[in-house]
């Protein structure tokens, strides 16, 4: 298998894992939701990102790999972030699914502009779909909109859930040279040792409109 | 609103919560699978679920009627029947997932035998599907072959799970006059005091077949 192949199976594999971890994340909130509304409208969120993340397998194994194995190679990549923010409320914890699926979409987004067609197709319109999940969205906005302590709190913890995010690419960047490969095709203009800095500003960029969307300082 | 669409809306208000419910015992299952393997398959097994809860929530949206509200009418009926049966390991967990969605699948089966199309179409359909929810049950049985003691042990814990789940079954037909009507109709050759006795042999029978087939004696 030659290295751009080879560099398109490393990215889907993580967003595989990426998109279980959320399916994870949002059926927790799910059996913890305080309303039944809230509880259906977060399994359902849960229910699309899997579909979709079942997209990404379905194509790990089309072109020949092991969906289970390329997946697994990230099996644990959150672990430090999850023991680093263990959210103390409810909301801490919904807008922990928010603010890291966040990141972790962006960063997946940033790489796939270095694949070619039809992975980065494929990428793109699974993780655009992940757009419409914005359910939690709505539901931290009104709260916070109607509750300013709450609202502060959430912005504090956004700061910290993003540096947190942030660590987890640069582990990424520097151990996985698919990635690094990856967003050198999509920042070519970049000069190498620029490279990092330019993804980290890209992503805060998106967390500080995020974060402006659910009406939150970021 | 006649009554027999009334007992239907209930049926269907069953259903869909008892599926929410099993969506979320799946999902935290997943969570804490021992391997990948098990977590994306118990995964996938509740995006099922879920897919088939959404049917349901359609069909009651279908006819006019408030989906969340019909659900919510049996929010909480599983809590007493989860306080009781705290698994005490992971494998504890993936059979009360197993026998107690089976033993809910069952009795709305049952009581869907009362329904007139197309409702008694959907419902038998969303349940056929559930049959193929068969992943957590490879996974038990496998365990319990290469391991004695882990199968007795189970083999118990299988026997106090159907004595709780009948227990919900039994105030679901007391407290709930629609369960009663429409197990009349599916039963009408049974004499009225009769029926709960007959409806608890068709379950524990249906129990009996489940547990053989995870070579676990019921």
């Amino acid at each position: 298998m030659d290295s751009r192949a080879d560099d398109a199976l490393e990215l889907l594999g993580l967003v595989a894992y990426v998109e279980l971890a959320t399916f994870g994340r949002f059926t927790a909130d799910a059996v913890h939701a305080p309303t039944l509304r809230e509880r259906q409208a977060l399994s359902r969120s849960a229910g699309e990102v899997l579909a979709r993340q079942e997209r990404v397998l379905g194509r790990i194994e089309e072109v020949g790999a092991d969906p289970l194995g390329r997946m697994g190679a990230f099996d644990g990549v959150l672990d430090d972030f999850d023991a680093r923010t263990v959210p103390s409320t409810w909301w801490e914890g919904i807008l922990k699914g928010y603010v890291g699926y966040g990141v972790a979409v962006d960063f997946c987004r940033l790489a796939a502009d270095g694949l070619d067609d039809p992975d980065r197709d494929l990428v793109a319109g699974v993780l655009a779909v992940g757009e419409r999940v914005e359910r939690s969205a709505t539901v931290i906005a009104e709260a916070a909109a109607s509750d300013p302590v709450l609202a502060s709190r959430l912005a504090l913890w956004g700061r910290r859930l993003v540096g947190e995010a942030l660590g987890v690419v640069q582990r990424l960047l520097a151990e996985r040279g698919a990635f690094a490969r990856l967003v050198a095709r999509t920042a070519h203009d970049v000069p190498d040792d620029r490279r990092q800095a330019w993804v980290f500003a890209q992503l805060t960029a998106e967390h500080t409109r995020r974060m402006g969307r659910l009406g939150l300082a970021a």
